[in-house]
């Protein structure tokens, strides 16, 4: 039977140590049944390419392995502000127009709004009769979802879910796999055929 | 003729006045010889659901509205810190997969990797042999690119293009339909069949 393939999402490419961490992500996917594939896997020789030709032929390579995969598992753990890395969310848009499911975890234990609340701090400010908005006049969104409501919505039409922990550090750990191995138990719940 | 139907992403669905924005941008569509189809424009009750079902809701109708559009405007202005709405990056990813061509603005004049290390600040450290990371050791991708490289890659790979203005203010002006307005007339050149 073909084994499932899991396009292994998420900012961590940008860590140090991003190899090793896609490596191991890739042990705890053949250990639920899957094949990870990890964007850094992608062969491809940068060195002689001009910077922008280089990030063209990464995001290719991306593309490409995208859509050999069944399924989707993202880290949407904050990036650089209150919301995910843009990044992922492209990707898991596109995983959605392929009708691939969709499965996220977040280091993070707040919902969206109260992120961006904080975010906005004192600058925030109430739009009378509809919600908060922040310094740039932005309506914080609050449907009581973990991250925009694009990627809440389709991942639960997906049949996926988020994984979201108990209580986080407010300096969100890249490095932690427990969200990442809940979202392989709940895949393999859901997709992988059980014989006992 | 089938007039090609433009989905109108960005963060301006949170102005408080992104209704008229939205009408201001189907404005210029019509005069491009577009038609613009703007997320609010869903004809959605929302009165009587749960906050997350009213999300949910939302996110469906999005998702079809841009399964019956021909291409995308996508305003990639930073959103809440250095990065894009990930809500607008979901929707580029979506269309990606679709083979829709992508057009993006943005009334950011800085590429990603200045704007990334603008945010990073003091914190900021050398990568030996790499590059710059930012204060969670992830590295500000540097590939001469306006947003995140998968947002780029596929943009130029749809045969669309970002809109860069020659300079702005440090705060975004998410009203300014420049941009917007150079997106269109760049799609009309690619897609509109000239009789003149």
């Amino acid at each position: 039977m073909h084994t499932p393939r899991v396009y292994l999402a998420g900012p961590e490419v940008f860590l140090a140590d991003a190899v090793a961490l896609g490596e191991a992500k890739k042990a705890l996917c053949a250990r639920h049944g899957f094949t990870g594939c990890f964007p850094l896997d992608n062969d491809l020789d940068l060195g002689a390419l001009a910077p922008q030709d280089a990030g063209l032929a990464i995001s290719r390579a991306n593309e490409a392995l995208m859509r050999r995969c069944d399924l989707i598992i993202a880290n949407i753990t904050p990036f650089r502000g209150p919301g995910m890395d843009p990044g992922t969310a492209f990707e898991i848009g596109f995983m959605r127009a392929l009708g691939r499911p969709l499965f996220c975890y977040t280091a993070s234990d707040l919902l969206h709004a109260e992120r961006a609340a904080r975010w906005a701090g004192a600058a925030a400010r109430v739009r009378p009769g509809v919600g908060v908005e922040d310094v740039d006049g932005l309506l914080i969104e609050n449907f009581g979802m973990v991250e925009n409501l694009m990627v809440d919505g389709a991942v639960l039409d997906s049949g996926g879910c988020i994984m979201v922990p108990d209580s986080a550090e407010p300096q969100p750990d890249y490095h932690d796999l427990s969200g990442f191995e809940a979202c392989l138990e709940a895949a393999a719940a859901r997709l992988l055929q059980r014989t006992s």
